[in-house]
């Protein structure tokens, strides 16, 4: 299929479930396109690992990149965060998106410096949030809890009507992106007498700080935490 | 001084290298202003922590967010990855940027949901780069090998001129930037009987993993990468 082709494909309402992601150009990768994942498996593997999104935009003064807390609802990313000027100002919601999620695996040490690269996880994700409903919102809003504490959301009380209202969550569908994933040692010949290979990266969690003042016990959120850290840095089979 | 006169003195020939950030509507933010830092030492702190930038840019398809590795070369910074579309088709070079780099430093337990939120360190620069020369290429990559991996370079081959020819490095000056820190315990009183805080997070490397083939030992640019994850999260006071 041509990228026209394609592209026409993408755009007559492919169900945004395909198991296959819509090609388009946009999302064609251009270089190293061996590494490119066409499987919304894997994009789903690559948002439900990554912690932070960044928010690409254009403003009136130009481009845009912020980063923001995120959860993947089905087919779609839900975004909230203490987010600046964006967000705050309306800037996001209505327009055009480009949201890249990038996940660092480790460093590749090759036999030449050209061939040293870094393994990681990536995907970007294309098109146009909203905000959510007001009656969607808490719903919306507990899923994001538990992606990053799971559990809290049982630990604390529920957020106010007044919380709600001064708390902005979009929605942006899945139905554009691309994933491009790198693993695994370098790719060319290893050279005799040169140590070549993967230095692993993890992000771990270390011991829980408690505010002044705080003697409670250490809550099942927080322990929780650490378990979603390793889940995310167990890298699928390259 | 309004905002008007800031950017005024922003763009009156600031030295890039003050002391202080010059201040612009761009830069100033908008949402949680108490987290804002604008000093140039906390810009180079952040610029020298991160592993990856997140450039953004506006290509003829809309916005796009790539990741990138970099290095902070003074008052610039020098970017350069496998980063598809964008640098290889020369949509990145003279464009308007943004380009963001976030290091998450934990988890903020609040006793509110409303109140919890990350820690992180967050720079971002907007400007135009430019293609460093053929003449300061090797420096340039230089420098960006030795910020991921320290000493490398002098444990392999040198770049061949064919190598450099295919290898794209931009030049992006300091000039515009805006810094945001978030560190410490959640802002509002602990509440009895529920536990607040915060739970750290660190970015560490694991065992060394060979490329199928390589007896040779682990040599000090490996070990040296896993001291500059240690200096990275070496959190500063907030």
């Amino acid at each position: 299929m041509s990228v026209d082709e394609q592209m026409t494909a993408a755009g007559s309402h492919a169900p945004d479930s395909s198991p296959v992601l819509p090609a388009s150009e946009r999302t064609q990768v251009h270089r190293y396109k061996q590494y490119q994942r066409t499987s919304r498996d894997e994009l789903y593997q690559v948002l439900d690992a990554g912690l932070v999104a960044h928010i690409g935009f254009v403003s009136d003064a130009g481009p845009m990149v912020i980063p923001m807390a995120y959860a993947r609802d089905g087919d779609s990313l839900l975004v909230h965060g203490s987010t600046g000027a964006g967000v705050s100002r309306g800037a996001v919601a209505g327009a055009e998106l480009a949201v890249t999620i990038t996940i660092l695996d480790g460093l590749v040490y090759a036999a030449s410096l050209y061939d040293s690269t870094l393994n990681y996880r990536c995907a970007t994700v294309y098109g146009t949030a909203c905000g959510v409903e007001e009656d969607e919102k808490l719903r919306a809003l507990r899923l994001i809890s538990q992606r990053l504490m799971p559990g809290r959301w049982d630990e604390v009380r529920a957020p106010t009507a007044k919380e709600l209202a001064a708390t902005c969550v979009l929605r942006l569908p899945l139905g554009t992106a691309s994933v491009k994933i790198r693993s695994g040692p370098p790719e060319d010949e290893p050279r005799s007498g040169t140590w070549t290979g993967e230095l692993p990266f993890t992000v771990s969690v270390g011991t829980p700080r408690p505010q002044p003042g705080v003697d409670t016990a250490v809550p099942p959120s927080v322990t929780g935490a650490r378990r979603l850290l390793a889940e995310a840095f167990r890298v699928p089979p390259g």
